[in-house]
């Protein structure tokens, strides 16, 4: 995605402190108290323009959202998204955690989505594909035991390579869809990126995968 | 397969024993007696004509490879594949085993490969696909712990059940490939339905995985 430079952005984002949590380190544990209601909780890791996170809010009001995202620029785009769904069970994060224990606590977050994550292609960057064993490990420490990964992407290698990486982990796969468009499943809320290349005819792979 | 009626079949499967292992049964726990060589042992369940086992044979000669086709009309095909490629280290079994386990041993087996198995597409006939718990866990007692179950496919549907059968089961995953024939890997054998349908455009499938 091009960023843009928006000089405004960090006013916008300081001001909408009613979506996206000022000090979320401090929330620790107890996210839920940021939300109207105690209820199910689930992290976006990487939410772009906030199409995926705003819709799902919209279709599951029984369920707490959290969308981290890291560029000043794009995060914008998700607060208007947001804002304008007129959701109470979203909020986002603006912040590049090295590891999401810092954010949240053991078996705090139910389901993590990672949409269309950078493939990091080479070999050398391996470490930095959201679905390493190190990223793993965390997921599996802030999950709930029966907790979910939800993994989609257009990206062949990505999809090869994090199915492998799961199982070699020991999660457990629940479900592997290698063509999600077809299926015309209801409940899938497609991101910017997924409307886009899935038009152009790209297949869209979908897992789900389990620590236990 | 269209299966023409081959009035010659019994005689030339009868007369064939230097392929076709007359009394499989009997070899439970002694199949390296019938090869020449003392070496490790892979299994294809489904050899239908036998391009992929006399090709492998033929490309591996320190492996000794048995192809299993229950088809008469189809092994008379295998037979000749494997008469012309001259080699000493392929061997075919005519029979409809309900269990491997019948005549195999115990860590009997290296590999096991399901190349193009039916795919079985109504929930109602899942039992019957060789990818079903059933199966896996007859592979898991005939396999050596650290033996691998290699599956190739062009059936979507199956591939995506396999991965999940197989990790459920406690499999892990080495490899997944989701489209074989872009790899260009010079080690893969074709089958004759896998020659047929890449060249269609057809997508090929591959996993491989083991027990532990």
């Amino acid at each position: 995605m091009r960023l843009r430079h928006k000089p405004w952005a960090d006013d916008y984002i300081a001001e909408s402190t009613h979506i996206v949590t000022p000090k979320p380190f401090e929330q620790k544990g107890e996210w839920n108290k940021v939300f109207d209601e105690s209820q199910p909780l689930a992290l976006e890791i990487g939410t772009g323009k906030g199409q995926f996170i705003a819709g799902m809010a919209e279709k599951n009001p029984s369920v707490n959202f959290i969308g981290m995202e890291r560029a000043k620029s794009v995060i914008v785009s998700a607060i208007q998204k947001v804002d304008e769904a007129g959701v109470k069970n979203a909020r986002l994060i603006h912040e590049n955690a090295k590891d999401l224990r810092e954010m949240f606590g053991s078996n705090e977050v139910d389901t993590i989505y990672l949409n269309f994550s950078d493939p990091w292609p080479k070999t050398r960057h391996e470490k930095r594909r959201l679905t390493f064993h190190t990223f793993l490990e965390q997921y599996k420490d802030v999950l709930k035991p029966d907790g979910e990964v939800i993994l989609k992407t257009d990206n062949q290698h990505l999809f090869e390579y994090s199915l492998v990486s799961f199982s070699q982990y020991g999660m457990k796969l629940e479900e592997v869809v290698l063509d999600l468009h077809a299926l015309d499943d209801e409940t899938n809320v497609m991101t910017e990126y997924e409307e886009k290349f899935s038009n152009k005819g790209q297949r869209i792979y979908r897992c789900i995968a389990k620590f236990q």
